[in-house]
Order: C-alpha cells, then sequence, then structure tokens
C-alpha cells in the first residue's frame, strides 16, 4: 500500500487525491494547500486525510511514501528536491520543471538516492495515444513524416505562464513518446494580444531527424474548441479527434509513392486511397492508468517511460520554443 | 464586347475560356497551347474559336484586346510582358510573377501603355471572403488579431513548384484584400520528404503591425482534405470552413476582454460567449464574379482591386516565405 | 426547508438525492431500497441520511414532507397513492403512471388533499428546451408545423418495458410543453427483434389539431447515437441537436411560401432562405432547476406546469401508441 | 451502337440525352420535348441530334432502337406502350408508372415483344449501394434487421406528386435490390400543410418477413438536407450518409446478443462494440454505369435487375403508401 501526500489542491490536485485514493493500491495520507478553502473541501471529502498549510509538514511526514507536487511549475524544483532528500519517490505535475538544470539535478538526486521520478504525462495513458504508439511500434503506420496538431480554445488564460508552457507539454510528452526520430531544431512565432508578458497564441515546429516535422497550432484566443492532430506515415495516416466521442481515431490507408524511374527531375506521383478505419479506443481514464502504472513502478522498482529523463527532454524542447519565440521565430537548436 | 485571347488550356484555362465565353461583355477570339489535345477539345466544344500553338500568334492577333495567361508561374513574365508591349491587356493566373523584380517591370509597362493587369486571385470574388471583407470593413469584428488557415489534402502534387507558391497565393491574396495591418517578417518551416526539390509540406508566419498574426499550414500529404481559416477580432470571432456546403462562416460573439485596474501584472481576463451566427453567402460563381469585373473595369478604365500592385504584394509575401523555408525558418522581412 | 425522503437509488436515484441534497431549500431524510448495496453506497456518501428498505417506513415518517419515487414505472402507482394518503407531495420519475386510470386517481387524491405532484420531465428545465418554448411562445417560429426527433442508440435494452415507454416519455413531455396544439390521433409501428415480448425499435406518428404533425423514431439498435429534433414553423425553422457541446440549437430562416394569385391548382411555392443563428444556451444543470421550481411550488403552493395533469396527457400519448404499436400501427385516438 | 430517341428535356432529360451521347455504346437520333425553349438548348449542345414536339415522330422513327421516357409519372403509360407497340426497347424514368395496371400492362407487352423494359433506379448503381449490396449478399452485415432512412431538404415541391411519389422511389428501389425479405404490409403518415393536394411531409413503415422493418423519414420543407440511411445488422450495422464526399458508408462491429440460457423471460442482452471501418466507395458517376448496362443488357439480350417487374415493385409499396396515407395511417397490405 502505497502512502502519498498530494502538495497542492487546486484545478488538478483534487484529480490526483481522488485518484490516489480510488486506487487498491494507494492511499493518500495528507493534502498541502496555501488556501484553507482548498483544505475545508478536502476534509469534507476525505474526513481521514490530514491536511495542512506548509509543504514542509507533509514532505516531513513518516507515514509519506510519495509526494505529488500539483502545483505551479515555479515550485516545482524546491519542493521536488526537498522530497527527494527526504527520501520520497515523486510524482510531479507536467511541465516537470521550469528550466533545464532544474531538471537535470532532480534526476541526479533520485538516482543517487534510488528514488523514482514520474512526472504527470497523462495524455500517454489515454486509450487514443496508446493505441497510436502501438500503430507506429507495428509498423501499420511506416516511417513518420510528420504530426500535426492543433489545440486551441477560448482561455484558460494563466497568469504566470504563456500558451506555449501551458498547451505544448501535452503534444511535445506525446511525441516523446510515440516518435523515437530526435529532434534538432525548434522554431516558435507567437503574440501577447494583452500586454500581459505571455503569449496567448503561439506555432511551434520542431525539425526531426529523418526529414520529420511537427508543428503545433497553441491558441488561448479561438472562437472554438479544436483538439486535433494529423500524423502522416509512409504506408498509412492517421487523425486524432480527442473531441469525438467515439471514433477518436482513424486510419487512412492514403499516401503517396513516388516512382524513380525517370530520374529526380521526372519523379512520378501516386496517389493511394483505401479504406478507413476506427479502432475501438480503451476508455479506461488515463489518470487511473497511470497511477496503477507508477505504483507498479515503485514495488518493482522500474523504471517509468514517463520519467525525469522523459520530463526533462519536453521541458527541453519548451526551452528551445520559449527561446525561438522570444527572437520572433529564429531557429534554436534542441 | 471585350475579345480575349487565353494562352493555356490545361487544368485551369477551361475554366477562363468558359467564363469570358459565357460573360454578355466578352468573347473568346483566340486560344493557345503547346499541346494538340488540348486544342482538339477547344475547337469540339467552340467551334468558333481559333487555335493555336505558337503565343506570338496570340499575342499579335489584331482582333484580340485581353490576353488571359493560364500558364506555369515560370512562363507569366515573358508572355505578360510581350502582350503589354502589343498593346493587350492582361488576366494573368496567380500567383502573378516568380520574382518581385518581374512583377515591378510588369506594372511599370503597364502604367506607361495605360493598359490594365488583372491577377486571378480568385478567392476575393467568393461569396464567403466578400462577407469577410464586408464584417472586417464595417467592425463587426473589431480588430484582427489573427488569420489562421488550414489548407491541406492529398495532392496534387505540383512538378514545378513548391506547396508554398502552390497553396499560399490563396492566402496571401486574402489577407491582401481583407487585412488592413502590413506585414513584417515572414517565417516558413517545411519539408520535402520525396527528395523532388520541392518541399510538400510547409508552415508560414507572418508577423503584421499591430501584434496581427496570420498563420498558414499547408500540406500536399494530408489523409483528409481541410479548408479552414479561424479569424480572431477584438469584438467578434469567425470561422470559416470552406468546405461546408451550407454555412461556410460562423460568427461567434466571443472573444476576451481585459480589465486594467488592477496593474500590468494583475489584469483579468473576462471571457465572453454569446450567440453565434452563419450568414447567407452569395453563391454566384467566383469567376464569373471576377470576369465580370474585370470587363468593368476595361470598360471604364478603373484600377482593379487584383491588380498588378496586388499581385505584387502577394508575390513579396512568397519570397520571402520560400527563403525562410530554405533557411530553416529564420525569420525575413518583407 | 423541504425535507425529502426518496424511494428507488438505482439508475437514476442517486441524481434525484444529489439534487435534493446540494439544493438550499431541501434535505434529504431518508433513503428506501430493496437492494442493501445500493444502502450501502448512500450511508458512504451521506452519513447522516436515514435508509430503509421498505417503501412503507419512509412514507410514514414525520420528518418527510415530500416523497420521491424514483422506481420502475408499474410500481408508481402504489407507492404515490400511500404517499398522498399520508399527506406527502410527490416527486414522480417519467412516465407518471403506467395506465391513465391509475394517473387519474393520483391527480384527484392529491387535489382532495391539496397536495401537489410533480412528474420528472427533466428535459423541459434544459436551456435547449426552454429556448425553444421561448421561440414558440414569442411567434419567432410562427405556427409549427412538425416536430420530428431521432431519439437512437445502441441499447440499453429495458426488461420491463419497450423502446416506448422507455424514450417516448421524452418527447411527448416536450411537446406538451412546447406545442399548443391538441393530439388528435396516434399511429405507431415497432418490432421486437430479440422475441422478448418488448418492441426495440418503434415509430410513433401524432396528428395534432391544425395540420401539425409529431413524429419520433426510437431505437435501441443504432449503431450511432442520435439525439436530434426538427421543427418547421411556418416563419422560421429550428434543428436541435442535443449531442452538440455548442450550439446546440439552430435557427434557420428558410421556409416555403405559397402564392394563391392562380388559385388552389396553381399555387407557386416560394423558397426563402436566411441566415442561421445558435443562440447561447443556458447550460443549469436541468434537474437543479427542476428541483428548485419544485421546492418553490411547494413553499407558495403553485402548481407546476410539469404537475399530474401533465404526466397524464403523456400516460395518455403512451397509451395510444401502445396500443397502435400492438395493432400494427393502425390509429388510435387520443 | 444502340440509336436512342429522348422524350422529355427538363430537369433529368440533358443527364440521359449526355449520358446516352457520352457512351461508346449508344448515340442519340432525336430528342423530344413540347417546350421550344428545351429544344433550342438540345441543337445548341448537340446540332447533329434531331428535335421535334411531338412524341409520336420520336416513337415513329426507324433510326431509333430504343426510347427512354424522361417525363411526368403521369404520361409514362401510353408513351411506353406506344414505343413498345413499335417495337422499341424502353428505359423509363422512375417511379415506373402511376398504377400497378399500367406496369402490368407494360410488362405483359414488352414480353411478348421481346423488347426490354429498364426503370431509372438510378441509385443502385452508385458504388454506395452497391457496395451496401455486397455487404448484404455476402453476409458481412448478417440478417437485417431495419433499414431506416431520412431523406429530407427544403423543397422541390412537385405540382403533380407528392412527397411519397417524388421521395420514396429512391429508398424502395434500393430495398427491393437490397433486401431479400418480402414486403407484407405498409403503413403511412403526412400532410399537406399548404392546401395544394400533395402531402409535402410523410413518414412510411414497411413490415417485411422475419421481423424486417424500413422507415422512410420524407421532408419537403426541412430546414436542412438529410440523406441518412441506418442498416441494422444481427452481425454488423451501418451508416449511409449520402452527402459525405468520402466516408458515405461505416460499417460498425457493434450489435447485441440475446442469451436465451435463463429462458425467455430473463433474456440477458449482451453489447458488442467493435471497430469501425468505411471502405473505399467506387465514385464512377451512376447513370454512367447504369447506362452502360442497358446498352449491355439489350445486346445480349439479358433481364437488367432494374426492369419491369423492379419498376412494378416498387409501384406496388408507393401504391399501398399512398392509400395508407389517405387514410391516415391505416396498415395496408401490399
Amino acid at each position: 500500500m502505497l502512502k502519498t501526500g498530494v502538495i497542492g489542491y487546486g484545478y488538478w490536485g483534487p484529480n490526483i487525491v481522488r485518484g490516489f485514493s480510488a486506487s487498491e493500491g494507494s492511499a493518500v495520507k495528507a493534502v498541502c494547500d496555501s488556501n484553507p478553502q482548498a483544505l475545508k473541501k478536502v476534509k469534507l471529502l476525505y474526513p481521514q486525510v490530514e491536511v495542512c498549510s506548509n509543504p514542509s509538514d507533509l514532505i516531513d511526514r513518516k507515514d509519506v511514501d510519495v509526494v505529488a507536487i500539483v502545483t505551479p511549475v515555479s515550485t516545482h524544483f524546491a519542493l521536488a528536491k526537498a522530497a527527494l532528500e527526504n527520501g520520497k519517490h515523486i510524482f510531479v505535475e507536467k511541465p516537470f520543471t521550469a528550466s533545464i538544470e532544474e531538471a537535470e539535478i532532480l534526476i541526479a538526486l533520485a538516482q543517487k538516492k534510488n528514488l523514482i521520478i514520474m512526472v504527470d504525462h497523462t495524455f500517454i495513458f489515454t486509450g487514443a495515444v496508446r493505441k497510436i504508439k502501438e500503430l507506429v511500434d507495428n509498423g501499420t503506420l511506416g516511417d513518420i513524416y510528420y504530426y500535426d496538431s492543433t489545440r486551441v480554445n477560448l482561455g484558460l488564460f494563466q497568469s504566470d505562464v504563456n500558451v506555449v508552457w501551458d498547451l505544448a507539454p501535452h503534444d511535445f510528452s506525446i511525441i516523446d513518446y510515440v516518435i523515437k526520430n530526435k529532434p534538432l531544431t525548434v522554431t516558435a512565432q507567437g503574440v501577447d494580444h494583452f500586454n500581459r508578458g505571455h503569449e496567448n497564441i503561439a506555432y511551434i515546429t520542431v525539425y526531426f531527424e529523418n526529414n520529420m516535422l511537427a508543428h503545433l497550432n497553441l491558441n488561448w484566443l479561438s472562437p472554438v474548441k479544436i483538439r486535433a492532430t494529423l500524423i502522416g506515415g509512409q504506408k498509412k495516416m492517421l487523425v486524432w479527434n480527442d473531441l469525438e466521442a467515439d471514433e477518436k481515431i482513424k486510419i487512412y490507408d492514403r499516401g503517396v509513392s513516388v516512382d524513380d524511374k525517370e530520374g529526380i527531375y521526372k519523379r512520378l506521383i501516386d496517389y493511394r486511397s483505401g479504406d478507413m478505419w476506427a479502432p475501438l479506443i480503451d476508455r479506461t481514464e488515463a489518470l487511473k492508468v497511470e497511477l496503477e502504472y507508477f505504483i507498479d513502478c515503485i514495488s518493482h522498482n522500474k523504471k517509468p517511460i514517463n520519467d525525469g529523463e522523459s520530463g526533462l527532454r519536453v521541458v527541453k524542447l519548451l526551452t528551445a520554443a520559449h527561446k525561438s519565440l522570444k527572437e520572433k521565430g529564429t531557429p534554436v537548436s534542441v
């Protein structure tokens, strides 16, 4: 039975507390938040859980094996470092850290202490992304040409980060999980329309090895909500519409083949158009899958796929995108 | 009665010949194409029209007032120059020319000879774009924050140009028509997946004055066809889905307002969500509207909105995008 | 403070208990169910609520003003009668009763005892239906020509009633609320594909005064879920798609007008096609609106719009449809 | 080379003339229409075709093997009879005839004269319907439970027939082609909202052998155009959306199975939900496929699938539906 303490009971924290409470392999011992209203809600729903307003009180608890850090990214490093130093495994909200250096320090510390870091890349535990991973790994799609995501809606404007740090971690963590090619350079363009110091619209393009391209369209100021990703493969192509109730993933037997007979300047293009199919997608809640996997990793001392290294790779992409954004789109190496 | 000669009877030429034939104010006198099969088709459908295979034969004809040039872009300049020098008005397929210099020479020549140039920016004559123009001009949308277009499908791979020169002229001509802000810098990223020397996927971002941003997602390798544009305005927001039979344009009374009371670091965001409406769109064929406008411009010696200057502005954007694309996304000034 | 007792904690009962608990004007005193597992869940979530397995224990309670009956329809009459006789107001799940006679007895009893009956026609408290009611009442749609609903999905096959008694109460209660014309005759066709004694697919048509027609397409065996209603009015037409997140209701300025000049045999038809608009719909949970209205009706001794009479009118339509269904579609007067 | 004469050059006639002209195995010799404007158009497009205003002139022509009758249904019988008596094969617009008797006389006459009748059930030659036929015939769908079609739009109000005779022939001809069960009884409900003597909205239900049910929702007064058909099979279910550009047909591995172990009163229902797939549909124009098949039938003296018998079966269903409609939905045997 994994005993957890959760720091942060704002937007996402309640899901983490519910998840660790509902899982058979874990229990929540304590919750920490600086907001007394939040703690009141915890007591109402979970009378047996202890609450506190000072994170170090929670981190110091003997009856806690794992500290879940569900706070703004600027606070991750200090909390995670304290927890690791106190011998706790950590579960950290995404993005992992606010800088590459912070991530590297935490990874080294966890390794030294033989502790496990899991970064909450929830999306890679959805049925949809697990299906995409399967279709890439078993060669159904063939070599991947591009990953093109549109992730737009009206709001929620974050007060402390721009749209890149808010929305790009979703796609970067999925790309990190699904795509085998290594990222090379990043460009990002965007604008802060409201003079808040944080861009509310941004476009990111990442060049990968082997001519793979990834593109993210991120927008807090769209009249409609879109969560659509196109993945073009050499053999098949895929559309993932996460807002569809059914048929989230459609696989198209479509593509292009090039006939080289006539030499490079006369390459003939053949278009292929066949059936489409939409595989059944597992609907188990992603967070439930993720937390059970976390418990299993700790129980068996296994390295999670979404460990600190994975969190670091995402932070590297975010950092590069952020730098390019501030330089009006100038390419930045990863 | 405007007497026209049409050079090029390939993919789009038949529409131009049909358009000038069907209009009450014009007639087609001659058609020129290097392909004898194409000329055979012309004779079958229009027995009274003369055909030739040498463009100068057509350009030399005394009974032709207007030369329509519906050929690959690399040939536009020489044909257009010869026609203008021979005292003909010209109607030129988009993009206007293959370079800025070519466009400037043609504009100067037409001005000197008092001849009219119309660049075939067909899209700005669609009911949808005319409605968008109206909504921008009458202030319904308010200040424009961004123009975000997705224009993707499977094929047709062009043999002589990349996806930017093929698809971006549509959006650039619409932006040139609708948006009052001036473009400042362009970045473009893309890949040629088939080693053909021409990118088949490209993302273009244009920074404009007043924090306006335009973005184009162009892709010949998409499993699905998408023609969707989001336009975010300060007062209202618009979605234009050109593949919808009805309701091509939806206007959302949605947006964000910023409350400055607490100072720049504590700006409060208010979200506004109201009705949506889809105005009735005129369904008259765009080409018909355009050609009647062209005839009217020549009859009354009026400068078309899609004149050589407009064609030049589009070519400037294409040239900047192309340059950035070849430099992996480095920003290029317009 | 309205003190309620709830009988039935199966599929819908938990929502009723939650609703009466969450409302400021009411509290749940006791819950009754024959299933001990259900009662266990109640105690877990609402430790202060008393539970029992015998309905008469609940009905007899002095501290209960209102009995909510959330059980299969065959049991409604006996429970409702006992509750009314004991001086309790009742809130009854739809359909109100299994027969016209039962409904009439309950109505008379409530009237005699000066008690209030509310039938849980939840749908008429949704933002969508309230908006439709408003558009009909203020004349926006004009005279109503037809109401055409498709309500299909895969499952859930009910064990005790057919698809008519399961799904038609939704539409009949909406029609009863929105449409002013009186129903005249009903026909219904359907089939029991699995030899269970209950039709799993049914089509109902109701003729109303003034040439109004209503049609219901009900199906437990559809591969896709559809909740779509067309309402044709003389002035405007409306599409209500309840599965849309936004834009549930679209109003079309479309219609037909008939020119009588040439006499009845040469009536000219004019088609009108104008804008479409989608009004903002209130998203407050329907059950919350309904229960607050119920509390208000009891506090101020007001007759609810969804009172026993309304429940009776729905039961009359169900009974007529059921009779026609068993006679292969023969028309039955209401 | 089949030599054809076409009577009727109104809405659909031009397609028939174009089709017979374009086919390699046929030529159009003459076109007949009472409207001089229509004949003028014919001469413009087909200078070599002769025109006349009197049908008997066309029917008498020696150089005509086939008479295509593309006129209102009330005129089919007289024209078809004269053509058959003159030794011509006939191609007749749907519905075949205005009554069962007329159809029977024509069938007998054609048989006696060894001539071929083809009724223009165009829809069964679409790629979509041929795919559905294939999926039914090869057992993919299993036993068919129901066929449920929605065929609604705004207009075109026909002046001489009601919505049943206008729209139902499409579905009835498809059902006749695809479904093996025999129809038993028909009910139809509908209303004439404009006092024109012809219903503009109608619902038809047909009971078939083996508990199969067909339903048609027909409406000239719908704000939106819908062409959607659900086909429920014991093994798989199908949705055909004819307005989709791609993916017209989606096949769902969904259904219900009944476990009989516990006896009839406790049958357990199991729901099955699996993948969906959309097969590639042949996009060849249906009329082209049909006319080539017609030419082939005549050349090889083969009985068409859409022969007079098929036309008669459709007319029987129309007649029964019409009778039920006039009797407010009373069931009528086929």
